[in-house]
């Protein structure tokens, strides 16, 4: 079966430049999927390719506003009517496309993509889901700052989305979901983390216990939760001291004309060694719990990244994960947990 | 002025084989300091330096008993009241040591300097700072994991603690206290965030504001303040990513011959890069808010990481630690902040 993705082409760093050569190269990739291409039509039009076989599975859609980077979420949603991001999500809605993606501005695509496409039944706003590498492969990790308040249950409705998304896109049968927390023990935690261990051993998921910060990259799980506030601070200081490791290496094979010769020397190593963790390969975070598929990217994603992004995207839509999240929440809603009344 | 540490020479992993080597090696760096062994006397006696110089500044206090790895802390409070541990600790208690050090479990020397050394007035429970290296230096984080369920007067209490230890050891004037957050806006964060933000702006310090996760690496303040839960989450995810990291480099590095020239060729950089970001140079972590110095070292740290740890408490110590935390607190209890009534 064939699937459609809405792609906004305006939103992140760089607009068209990126999201519509991505959108041609993921196109040439899996050919039995189509893109709508939305934005400024004058703008995509020259960018359309010559060759048969995409154009065919290619069209433009226009949308005459954009949503910008620093925009309010809130006055893009009440005031951006035909931005691109709003018309890429409205394409889902209609049925014209199986899932959209944005570079745009993450509060503005939960924003809209939450009163476009509703939320799931139980759910109040989506959680964001990115994937990481690990030692051993890769992880999904939720939620990474959209819900910085969190309860219980909504640790145990990350646990129940991120492991069908685990289990759809990866075909896993039952993918391991683990809890963040400071400790392997039962007893540590604060107290919500504690509550919902309680929660997820009784939701019938293959809980797999608390994981360390440290076991999120050492593949102790493939789905880890928890809340957005610490989720993200998770991801962001990975992120720092990646990025710091990163510049130090540079910067001693740099240092002078011994150390610039052992750089060309190592070059294919430190080439392998930087795509095997190049995190443009992991671009692309499901926003879950809503009623359709919609994936947001790094605003400063190059080409290769958003392209990343988009198969993302697909990947979700052909294996009709927000359809299979609902079917397992209306489950858990018709028989309530014992847990549920003791905790 | 000469100051003593009192060393628990049995804690750890690896105990008097790692302990008396750093202690010594210690000694050598630090001409003014004197050290107290603290453990069995048997294990200990003969591996004392025969040179007069170090063997004069360093002396055994025999203790019978050893707190376990993975011994519980009431227990090990309880039932071994001639532990190393609570020897070294009842010796800065009784002004014979100014600082004491452990490799041992975390937990039981908490217990055991709370219960010995007790808490500064107003203050619960020991915060744990560790030191961690940042792109332009290093930064002071608290907590790091003993207090999970924190209020905005906990922030508070961890900002005044940190920047004082910073103040102190790095000589600074206005060290700038960052508040660890999930965005630089003010309006970001859970509640207890925000309410601490509020809190810090009227404590007196030089406090910058929100610092994100990469912002730690980024060396966006010298003191990161956070609760525990979410500073031990973000400090063991760093290691994680480390690790693999160096796990994936070391891979590529050793994948086949040409690879294996190639970082023969590349040694000597590899060797510099390892050793600007070599964790054991920032091993020792302070428990701050007792009366007096403890300084938690890694339980798996060598004696190069060691003797770090140990360096770190003879500077707390050296520069007043407790009694500039206790008298700011003291001065903060006398004048209440107009915030606290508000928040």
């Amino acid at each position: 079966m064939s699937h459609t993705i809405a792609i906004d082409c305006m939103g992140g760093d760089h607009g068209p430049s990126v999201t519509v050569p991505a959108a041609l190269a993921f196109l040439r990739a899996h050919p039995n999927a189509r893109v709508i291409l939305v934005g400024q039509d004058a703008l995509l039009r020259p960018m359309l390719p010559s060759s048969s076989d995409l154009s065919e599975r290619c069209r433009i859609q226009h949308a005459s506003e954009v949503v910008a980077m620093d925009e309010g979420p809130a006055l893009a949603l009440r005031n951006k009517k035909d931005s691109s991001m709003r018309v890429a999500a409205n394409l889902v809605k209609d049925g014209e496309a199986q899932a959209c993606v944005s570079a745009g501005n993450t509060g503005a695509l939960m924003a809209i993509s939450r009163f476009v496409l509703k939320m799931l039944p139980g759910i109040d706003r989506p959680a964001i889901c990115p994937i990481l590498p690990t030692m051993t492969g890769h992880v999904h990790m939720l939620d990474l700052g959209a819900n910085v308040d969190c309860t219980a249950e909504h640790l145990q409705q990350f646990a129940i989305m991120g492991s069908i998304l685990a289990s759809a896109v990866d075909h896993l049968e039952r993918p391991r979901v683990g809890l963040l927390n400071i400790g392997e023990e039962d007893i540590k935690g604060n107290e919500v983390v504690k509550a919902a261990a309680v929660l997820l051993r009784q939701t019938g998921l293959n809980f797999v216990g608390n994981v360390e910060g440290d076991g999120i990259y050492k593949g102790h799980a493939d789905v880890v939760v928890c809340d957005g506030f610490v989720g993200n601070v998770a991801l962001k200081s990975s992120e720092g001291v990646a990025q710091m490791m990163a510049t130090a290496l540079k910067q001693e094979f740099k240092r002078n004309i011994f150390t610039k010769l052992a750089a060309l020397a190592a070059m294919p190593v430190l080439k392998n060694f930087k795509h095997r963790l190049d995190h443009r390969r992991y671009n692309g975070a499901s926003l879950l719990g809503l009623r359709g598929v919609a994936v947001k990217s790094h605003g400063s994603a190059d080409a290769y990244a958003f392209e990343q992004a988009i198969a993302r995207a697909y990947e979700a839509a052909a294996n009709g994960v927000p359809e299979r999240i609902g079917a397992k929440l209306a489950e858990l809603h018709a028989q309530p947990l014992v847990a549920e009344e003791g905790v």
